[in-house]
């Protein structure tokens, strides 16, 4: 299958129509036709075919999507078919919520260390993976061959780690801090801006005829 | 001011402007020019005065912006210069993450209650906020008058509680669940779908230049 440059906004929908159809495959659904799928996720149905042609059009007139095919589709093109080793940089609550989270793991995401300054929490594991002291980073990203860090510690931190991170290898950040990171070219970054999302919310609820 | 209706888009970019605006009047500067703020942001000069100018234009010519008086307006826009009951249902690391994190209460999001089914967390507290279990939640929503309730539970608990939400009166669910919610209209939801995330920062690492 070949692949075109893809609009930003077809590759934020993927994962969602990612997520319904491993519901479909779980509910044992073999195939799908756009209607169908359209009032499931509540878009339209030519948003969807549109969408899926992007990528050579999996559909077949009168026939619909074989749900296993599209999902795997989906999946390779999100990078799902691949393994990635990651670490993360902060063990407060958030960065366990994500060492908990088993189905990162499942997607291939693989949690190979997390790291935080706090001496006390040296050698403590969080399901199984250890805690290490931030100073042993440089040295454990090279041997691991970490390519992603997931960020969930202050601001101030985060912006000291990234250039530790980047000259040691990691290609990708998912940053939990509440600030920009400046990074070069090659080098991504996935913002979760967790402030932002609660005042988005709190906008919507003052603008929504209620 | 005036206010008319606003594309989704710009109101994406509010809190960043908030934030950066946030930033300068902790650094004690009091105005600054579309240019300067231009660079700061890393966006182009015309897309912030376009963005501003839907708000009535805050900048004068040859003076540039006021620094306080736009952080109140883009605050007051977004809503935060009222105050909101908030409920966190889920007392695992996530719940405990977003009810530890005290900018919010600074912001006027108060964490009044945090719920969770497990009986062994009954009467603990994280933060001084006492968690409390499910059952008590109609009671607690109608008491309080909860407007907001995070629910960072997995997905069927998710679903289960949401009606019980908004029979109680709460208008607004910032959904952690890797579900989308069905709502009637007149509640919004705001999704934070972290796996989502994950999944478009591997696509971005797959189909970048490196």
């Amino acid at each position: 299958m070949e692949e075109h440059e893809i609009s930003k906004a077809v590759v934020k929908r993927l994962p969602r129509y990612y997520r319904y159809l491993g519901d479909l495959i779980e509910a044992r659904v073999e195939r799908i036709s756009s209607n169908e799928l359209s009032r499931m996720m509540n878009v339209t149905a030519s948003q969807i075919r549109q969408d899926l042609n992007n990528f050579g059009g999996f559909g077949q007139q009168g026939y619909g999507y074989n749900v296993k095919y599209l999902y795997q589709e989906i999946g390779r093109i999100l990078g799902l078919d691949k393994i990635y080793s990651m670490v993360i940089i902060g063990a407060g609550n958030l960065g366990q919520a994500l060492a908990n989270y088993v189905k990162f793991e499942k997607r291939g995401f693989w949690i190979k260390g997390i790291f935080d300054v706090n001496p006390r929490l040296k050698g403590m594991t969080v399901r199984g993976i250890e805690i290490r002291m931030t100073d042993e980073l440089p040295q454990f990203i090279r041997d691991n061959q970490i390519q992603i860090a997931a960020l969930t510690l202050p601001k101030a931190g985060a912006e000291e780690v990234v250039p530790i991170l980047i000259e040691n290898g990691v290609k990708a950040i998912w940053n939990f801090a509440h600030t920009d990171l400046n990074v070069p070219g090659g080098v991504v970054v996935e913002n979760v801006h967790l402030s932002e999302s609660l005042m988005q919310l709190s906008y919507n609820l003052n603008h929504t005829d209620l």
